[in-house]
């Protein structure tokens, strides 16, 4: 038995790989996931691990599957590199930048849409959000406004339509994720980190990024002098961690927080501790349902290839 | 053949271990040092390793020789918990808050100094650094103002006479570290870090930190930005990443930096680069000789014993 398809739509980001088979009429005929994120494979691998996601569909006409692919499979030290589109630029253009890697398996015709980089002093690199913004706008044409994609890198982008102007990156998530497991801070936060105290461990860290963003660096220490004088538990010391680092985060865009409301894009737990920062002072944020987005923003992007 | 020594002064750090013996007259009679630091021991070693250290050092007079310790051999996790002295208080009175560990080998005395921590909502602690103070303040009894001690987590105290009146901790150095070997940037990082572009990555990094700390989680990914996007070696990006952590901290402090020149004490590297941000600013940052402060700290401790 195989799952017959119009073609496929493929996020293929640092840490995992997902795939969604479209029939005719737009829906989803057939999902698939695997933790092959491009983190994970060498460039030869590529082709491989694809081929094994896709195993069993085929196509509803005769010839190749057109496999359209955002994210980390078109970086440098991915499948095949896609040139960057430099911002401000128009995301309705995407496809025009994607690229075409060797794919030994002929069922498929695989295409890597490009990332968007800025450059002039402030230099910055997204591959796999851009294709999420051109979702977003696919899904709300009158969207004007600051986006938030929360993550281990988390974007703040400007849309306008389906342009964006401009964009910057967070290197929060990682940062939680370093100074919980790795720095001197991990001897406060070993033990149960999820327990009744950890909300309002998040609050007061929260309260103190968006106070003094400038801080970060002397307001981290708290987490472990905390803990030693002021006998605050592990799930107190990771909830403050991580609202002090979003609170920082938000704290350091508040002057580009209008008075729309800010479209959340990532993990719903993630967005939900974004929405509660944003509240704090006065915004509102709304999260989003990413794979809808994702799905929207390859469908955007493809429906220029027929134009072509 | 035996040394001879008065007493015996130890700086006991997480990562060494230094031991003076000191003359009659005040002078370095025999220097020793050691790779154990705290945090390579168990509680149950340390009387080993103080014992191999100061092997063949003996006393000018009869009985157990005295031996000084700060650092973090006071620790939670060392050797014999030193309760903190809580700033404001005057470091003069140290040695009052001495604990005196069970030592097997009767030949010495070792008696450990607290800390210092800081409550009420600016919780912070320091141990060893208070020690360093006391001997600022003793080779200079009119200093009045903010000192810095850069480091693996750098302090900033004010000081006034043998006063500490506040402080805090910036964990500028771990974070370089954490960040050079674990984050996303190593793969900006990796090669020849110290080549001819380093200060100019420095200058340009530490510019950034002054002008907007509050930017830093958005700022840090620069590094990695302008290696893929503007071709810059592994050596400006370490010189970035450096300059933009002690930028961002020494921008956090400005408020707290008077007219006044700040002395620095940590390694004589380290000073050199915080003296060059201050002077970025319009400080000064005035380097000073570790060593002879650890020891006029020690010294000015122990001075009070010979009170009681």
């Amino acid at each position: 038995m195989t799952d017959k398809v119009d073609w496929i739509a493929v996020d293929w980001g640092t840490s995992n790989l997902r795939a969604w088979g479209l029939a005719a009429d737009g829906s989803v005929a057939v999902e698939r996931s695997s933790p092959k994120g491009m983190g994970k494979l060498t460039r030869e691998q590529f082709p491989e691990a694809l081929t094994e996601l896709l195993d069993g569909i085929s196509g509803l006409n005769d010839g190749p599957i057109q496999v359209l692919i955002c994210g980390m499979a078109g970086a440098r030290q991915g499948w095949l590199e896609a040139p960057y589109l430099e911002a401000p630029t128009d995301l309705a253009d995407l496809f025009a930048g994607a690229v075409r890697p060797a794919m030994p398996d002929a069922r498929f015709a695989p295409a890597i849409l490009p990332g968007v980089c800025q450059r002039g002093g402030a230099d910055d690199v997204m591959r796999g959000e851009e294709t999420q913004l051109l979702g977003l706008a696919a899904l709300h044409p009158d969207f004007n406004g600051m986006v938030c994609m929360p993550g281990t890198h988390s974007k703040w982008a400007r849309l306008e339509g389906t342009r964006i102007t401009h964009f910057s990156t967070a290197m929060t998530g990682e940062m939680f994720e370093l100074l919980r497991s790795q720095s001197v801070l991990r001897h406060s936060l070993t033990g149960d980190l999820d327990g009744p105290n950890r909300s309002a461990g998040f609050v007061s860290g929260a309260r103190a990024g968006l106070d003094h963003p400038d801080q970060l660096l002397g307001t981290l220490f708290k987490v472990r002098a905390s803990a030693l004088l002021s006998d605050r538990q592990p799930d107190w010391c990771a909830g403050y961690l991580s609202g002090l680092l979003i609170g920082t985060e938000v704290g350091s865009k508040r002057h580009l927080i209008g008075e729309h409301p800010v479209p959340l894009i990532g993990s719903a737990a993630l967005c939900g501790l974004y929405a509660q920062v944003l509240a704090m002072i006065g915004a509102t944020g709304v999260p989003q349902d990413t794979t809808k987005i994702v799905l929207a923003g390859l469908k955007a992007a493809r429906s220029r290839t027929a134009q072509e």
